[in-house]
């Protein structure tokens, strides 16, 4: 079934005009493109977002991936009647502006390909139909493919048809780019935009070339080098044209970013675009062989997981290790473009079991990153690497400070940046994963251990001795509502995790490479002494235990404040933290997201108990406990929920986190699409139904298992992961 | 799946204010409600409508249902801020009118029960959660029940609760009523209206009782008598109100109707809401239990088919034979509440098989008209009777002869109360598949036979002799794009088949009961020579056919006009006939709506080839003809192009056609679903399922057969049909 690959609109929806821009985002992992239109329309929010290419503009507090000049428009005119997406229309009134009479837009999943089919009545009466695809190559990250096909349906209409490149583009309010040439270029067969960031000092250069049936020339407006052509189109007669654009810069390439465009952009328009798509479907199909998962019984589901995965894939960097996945993609400008611990904890995992070669250019980005981790860990007084909470190109800490102004001229200090130190652990967390399920020893002993090692470095020199307990004091978990907190159950049981693991593996890098080991011992200094603390740091953290109610205790002090039981802010939509103020929360027990939960998902049976019950039997009470204190005010929550749900057992309530998650950005229940594709949400759906309903683990002995958990009405589920370099693919079915 | 039974609204969405107060609409075949809100809403289009109370207002072309006092208004404050649904909110401000925090509407299709939960912050920062529930008693019509649930969710409100009836309401712009008393009760215990329509001067009467948990004074404001209670809910505690209705009119009862609403009110309030709702929902169950239809592999489709079948069930009379089914159901202002040919050919086929008491009720309905049919006939200058085109309670014609005046000053005449004569053969055709499934031989003794026989007396006058063969001029067919045309092959060979089947009607009539056969060919004529006339007109009317292309001809003179194939107008979100304009489409051939198509729904193989060409291939060749020319610009259209299309063998090209069907009012994709649901498409996709996908028909031997036909992803069909007072239960699977 197609249509379980297709993400339509039918009948334009001006309502949701920057909700379905983000939905229908093409990308590559080199940039992506927002759906906006090739005519644009009033009040778009178009923006074309190049991983890496950051700049901090003048008056904001952090930089951001700045939107490049605009590839994107094509402007026709029919008979004099410029096509636009006009959104009233009467059955029998002809306005001066032309009638829109169909519209259909439509996202194959499966291809990557952008389509827009319109209808279209000129002021003259006579009818087209105009066709318009677009790709972002994944054979060839450089390289922007259009076409637009165009049919006279009635009468022999007088057609034009102008290709441009803008450089006149602003991210929302800021102007990152200073245009330094915007030309016509090979005897008019070219057009090309070169130019610079502002501050950061990247260069681009852009480049396209127009095929068209008819002769067309080249000409510039202000900063729009364009292509046009007019004609006379026949009746029942098609006109096919190709735009083809190419883009590079100083992050890909040592020559200038305009020549390196230019050459391409001559390459591939003589290839030209139905060659282009081939390849680029071929590279789409190698990727969905693997990472599709198919769930028969539950088409909305299916359509969802598949739609999840796409943003994922698109956003991911399959050419670069210097790139990582924004907490928005590449779809929209919420979050700055930065990088948060949604990479490594929700994203990153379908792509380490599904596309290996990807997920190591995402932590090969962490470890070109280790001197700002560094950095801010001995500005802060401490040892070793401590990550950014947010982090760009420079990895440098790029957390604003204060909030934008709140409606009320107030402003909030957002502490994050400075508290929520967790990230270093949950990259090395990355880390471990990416070795138990590709083994590939040797980017462990080359890079890998030396995340991990300095990481746990620095929560050496992090933990705090008093009387005969280590603690951690001032610490934001994943539950953000609670700020600045001391012993975190979640940050200091993962503290303990890291610092065994870190034990653990150098114990097998002395075997397997002793050269590695020996470098990093005398790099890092990791001496008797420090490994020492580090046992006793293990030894002695103090783990939040409630031994009455046998529960892990989220900090000390949690159960004292007021109890809020979520479900009493039934139905709504928005945040519970909206509903009581920023103030009152962070008094009460409402939780924004899976924070002990979170620690379950992660470390599975061996979270363990201080006392005799049976961790099972824990794990159930810390469901028990938790969830009905969270308030998902985090996208990142109900896919996590979901997991944990699955592998306890409760499948149904399972299902509906699962099937929130799933929806979050198709129906844009957190209302901020606009914004962009909540990543994590994506990545954790996947997360969900390998690791939560199908129960996919490495077992004891090395050997991968399923635990299949199914809803009751899926009747089968299949994916494929690879282990170890061995395609293995699983189904399981529900007895009939 | 409960999903699989909900139709749900998450976040309150303004821009489809109209279109989901249709979908949202309940009722129970004595009246509609739409989904509008209990507190109003700017610009709703609230309506109540009970089927049969029309009214012809003042300076309006015909007369049309009017839409009853309003019995929904409850009002709510919470420590003064009046609820109502704010459609901007800020996360951080307090804006002085309160703000919604949570909204979720479900209408529940297993129950009939509509509800909506709000979360909802006063200005003073008290929040409150309150749950609407009603629903339309399915157990007793007159019945109407809401109960709201409050509960404080933060803090200690004030709480104002005010139930009323509102006395002053309008069709759009027509004022039907006269509002005679508008009163406070039994002492202040009850409320109430009695009220007339102005022209047809229909009396009716409307009493509330409120079931209180605290004091509640009744006063009058204006024409709005209302009950109000003030209190202050204690932090985490509910409240929950009652207010229970009842409606008669003078056409339900000879006492006065509010005497008769006051004693219904006082009763049904002593029950209480939940006694009430217990008993409606087995109803309802008792509904499902036959009409439900179960698709598994599709859940779009799954619902959407529950969805439609509710619909038709709501505006389904269960109670009267005096009512039909209007082309918009109960649930809007479109085509006036009038009856058509949609009620016999697309309504009425699903209750026929599954409703057989409702289905009679409907046949009833028009045998109860024969008097305005008749009158029809004769004004006209024709014997018998010839059914309106348009019918109300009357049973006279109420077509309006002009059009509403269109943007460019001009209306347009209406031809078809005037032409489109084959109504009557509908009708007819309706009588006799009643007989056929529910084998009630004593129905069609008794009323059936006359329906059938008056109506062929009309054909027999009708036709005119033209040379040597029979011809009908100056008809329209189901394809309304083509009006006032001779020789509709559709007309001419459902005369044919109406001619025959009343002959044989009369034979088996003759020996089943012969003094009314008696009785019959008295009252109505039907000499010897009449008799013989109808075997002549049988033997010799034109059926228009070529030979050559071995095809049957919509009309003679059809295939000479200017041939444009309707695909290549796509996407299009309008009709063709919008696009080329009412002038040139009627000099087109293209088509509104299955036509011949509709001909091979009606007759399969029985209705015949001129030459020796095998019935089939004429089918497929007639299909391969009228497919590629049909707009379908009437919502009737594409689930009669399933349910051929699934007959003759093209799975693929039926469902995409009944996917298009089963969700025209759920996606609004004519745009006009703000005026009501579309009862003949709802009553289409129950047909192509049964018909089409499964098959289903009597045999030679008057056995039940099914040939399935499943679309590919189809996992399972089931559905039960009566047969001749029997309950059967067909289950066809796709192979895994």
């Amino acid at each position: 079934m197609s249509r379980l690959w297709e993400i339509q609109e039918f009948g334009f929806q001006p309502d949701k005009l920057h909700h379905l821009e983000t939905l229908f985002t093409i990308g590559n992992g080199y940039l992506g493109t927002r759906g906006s239109f090739e005519e644009g329309f009033p009040g778009e929010s178009m923006a074309t977002l190049i991983n890496g290419v950051y700049d901090h503009a003048e008056g904001m507090l952090v930089p951001e991936l700045a939107s490049a000049p605009n590839w994107l428009p094509i402007q026709i005119t029919v008979d004099g009647t410029p096509l636009k997406m006009v959104t009233k229309t009467s059955d029998t009134m002809l306005p001066p502006e032309g009638i829109l009479f169909g519209y259909e837009r439509t996202l194959h999943l499966d291809t990557g390909i952008l389509e827009r089919s319109v209808l279209f009545r000129a002021a003259s009466g006579n009818v087209v139909r105009i066709i318009f695809q677009r790709f972002a190559s994944l054979h060839d990250v450089h390289v922007l493919c259009q076409r637009v096909t165009i049919t006279a349906i009635d009468g022999d209409p007088v057609i034009q048809v102008k290709a441009l490149l803008d450089g006149d583009t602003l991210n929302l309010t800021a102007n990152h780019w200073r245009v330094e040439s915007a030309e016509i270029l090979a005897a008019g067969d070219e057009i090309g935009i070169g130019a610079a960031t502002r501050e950061s000092g990247y260069t681009l250069g852009m480049a396209s070339r127009f095929v068209s049936p008819y002769p067309a020339t080249a000409s510039k407006d202000g900063l729009r080098p364009q292509f046009d052509t007019s004609f006379t189109l026949p009746f029942q007669e098609s006109a096919i044209f190709e735009k083809i654009t190419a883009i590079y810069t100083s992050r890909d390439t040592d020559e200038s970013p305009l020549a390196a465009a230019r050459e391409k952009a001559r390459q591939a328009a003589a290839e030209g675009y139905s060659l282009l798509e081939a390849r680029h479907s071929a590279e789409w199909a190698n990727y969905w062989d693997t990472s599709d998962i198919e769930i028969v019984g539950d088409d909305a589901c299916q359509l969802a997981t598949r739609f999840t995965t796409y943003h994922v894939l698109i956003a991911a960097p399959r050419h670069d290790e210097n790139l990582s996945i924004p907490a928005k993609t590449l779809s929209g400008f919420g979050y700055k473009g930065h990088i948060f611990w949604d990479t490594e904890l929700f994203t990153l995992p379908p792509m380490t079991l599904t596309q290996p070669d990807i997920a190591r250019n995402l932590l090969m980005y962490r470890y070109h990153r280790l001197a700002g981790a560094r950095h801010k860990a001995s500005a802060n007084g401490y040892e070793g690497a401590m990550y950014p909470w947010e982090s760009t190109d420079t990895g440098e800490e790029t957390t604003p400070q204060w909030s934008d102004v709140q409606p009320d001229g107030s402003k909030i200090r957002i502490w994050t940046g400075d508290h929520e130190q967790h990230i270093s652990t949950d990259i090395a967390y990355a880390v471990d994963q990416f070795w138990r399920w590709t083994g590939d020893d040797e980017f462990m002993a080359k890079y890998g251990a030396e995340i991990i090692l300095d990481t746990a470095k620095f929560w050496g020199s992090r933990a705090e001795l008093h009387g005969d307990r280590y603690e951690i004091s001032q610490q934001i978990g994943p539950d953000e509502y609670h700020e600045n907190i001391d012993n975190s159950v979640f940050v200091n049981r993962m503290v303990v995790w890291h610092l065994e693991m870190a034990l653990t593996l150098l114990g097998w890098l002395r075997i397997y490479s002793p050269t590695d080991a020996a470098r990093l011992v005398k790099f890092l200094d990791l001496t008797p002494a420090r490994l020492n603390h580090w046992r006793d740091v293990i030894a002695r953290m103090f783990i939040p235990f409630d031994h009455e109610k046998h529960i892990h205790v989220q900090f000390p002090g949690f159960f004292e404040m007021e109890y809020i039981p979520t479900e009493k802010y039934q139905p709504r939509i928005t945040s519970v933290q909206a509903i009581l103020g920023h103030h009152r929360t962070i008094q009460t027990q409402v939780i924004k997201q899976a924070d002990v939960v979170m620690l379950m998902a992660l470390l599975g049976r061996k979270i363990g108990t201080p006392d005799e019950t049976a961790v099972e039997q824990v794990m159930q009470n810390n469901w028990d406990t938790y969830f009905p204190r969270c308030d998902h005010g985090s996208s990142l929550s109900p896919a996590m929920h979901a997991w944990v749900a699955a592998r306890l057992g409760m499948v149904e309530t399972a299902y509906e986190q699962f099937d929130h998650a799933a929806h979050i950005d198709l129906m844009d229940n957190k209302g901020n699409v606009r914004d962009g594709m909540h990543a994590a949400a994506c990545g954790g759906v996947w997360q969900a139904v390998v690791f939560g309903f199908a129960g996919l683990h490495i077992d004891e002995r090395g050997e991968l298992a399923v635990t299949p958990r199914l809803p009751k009405h899926w009747r089968r589920l299949s994916f494929t992961v690879n282990y170890r370099g061995e395609k293995r693919r699983f189904t399981a079915e529900n007895p009939r």
